[in-house]
């Protein structure tokens, strides 16, 4: 069922709100946390990279891999390499990203994965990676037989969906996380900060919101090309 | 498009979970953190409704309410009536459990509506109100013409999707918030209470699942009854 939507108008939604969430994670993590850094004395510069890395590099890159399958007028095989090739760059960053948070611990004597935001970030990176390996073997490279194909693809979209929807969900618990920690520590609660960090938030569930959308609304290689299932 | 899976099947898993998911709430709020009550000396007892009426009345219920038009073998009439029922009731639950957790902050003078939980608190009960004001008037009483109907019904089914989807996540922000505030006063970030309340997240996560699964299920009345869409 494909909503009476063209997807490649959502996924005009889907650029600009990319745009705005990246602007807004960069304002706060450079203007208002002080910068980033990869080595550093002051280990705030090198938590940093976290947020950045996994919202520009794992979640606003995933859902263009998601939303690119869907909206862009190519033809299949192009399609497919355009998917593949953005999943994998979502999913090197994401790892990337994933080691700051360690690093950041590590050499600050923090304590790992006690909260639910580590829990679900370890759990949907890994979801992430078997569900690249297993759609680059079955539709890439051998290839499954035709059966396995068709019969994987529903599969694959609705684990796809779901694991993307819990990435947008760790992302908000990350966001919560860090705030709840910064007024803890003195940050104040209706301060430009907060609000700032909250609105971050709420565009990259909108952001996510809009990827789903698309990948119900009808694609254009639907009227345009010659289109089936994979 | 249905996966091929039966939703009275799936609906086992999710009435399983939650009567999981409510045991642990119950022996959170009340074993670990003292109890409930509506009236108190220690506020602590009135925060603690909170989660017992948001997970146990708002998510549980909501959940079923859904589960219950795509599972019950009934004819259509019923599970419409149980469906707007059993929605109505997590609304009324869930206004009630957002009413206490004002109620423990302004008995408390703690600030209200600054963290992304109430945020997106807020803005999915609001959405919950008018999902169910459009369901009851177009699809109940009076009722819309058969092309409104039709055309309502797939946006109804998304949008009740997104926003349950949206519940479900700030739940999970909620476990988080609350476990870190109490972390942050001192509570071991390993210990026992912790992984409590962090199990009792995943289980909602697994309950919202397969709520959303149990929707792209067979419906029973597919194959025993005359259905057609509302």
């Amino acid at each position: 069922m494909a909503l009476a939507l063209k997807a490649l108008h959502t996924s005009f939604a889907v650029h600009f709100l990319a745009v705005v969430g990246a602007i807004l994670v960069l304002i706060w993590c450079i203007s208002f946390r002080g910068g980033l850094a990869w080595d550093s004395s002051n280990k705030n510069l090198i938590f940093n990279l976290h947020p950045v890395l996994m919202f520009i590099g794992f979640i606003i890159i995933g859902g263009e891999a998601i939303v690119s399958y869907k909206s862009l007028p190519l033809k299949k095989p192009e399609k497919k390499l355009i998917h593949l090739v953005l999943h994998a760059i979502a999913l090197i960053l994401g790892i990337i990203g994933i080691y700051t948070a360690f690093k950041f611990h590590n050499e600050s004597n923090i304590a790992n994965l006690y909260s639910l935001h580590s829990w679900l970030g370890i759990g949907v990176i890994v979801l992430y990676g078997i569900q690249w390996v297993y759609g680059f073997l079955v539709f890439f490279f051998p290839g499954g037989t035709p059966t396995i194909r068709s019969e994987s693809l529903p599969w694959h979209v609705l684990f796809g969906t779901f694991v993307y929807i819990l990435a947008i969900a760790t992302a908000a618990l990350g966001y919560l996380e860090k705030l709840t920690f910064l007024e803890n520590s003195g940050l104040e609660k209706y301060g430009s900060e907060a609000f700032l960090v909250n609105f971050t938030a709420i565009v990259t569930v909108l952001y996510g919101t809009f990827v789903i959308l698309t990948t119900l609304c009808q694609s254009p290689a639907e009227d345009e090309y010659s289109y089936s299932a994979i």
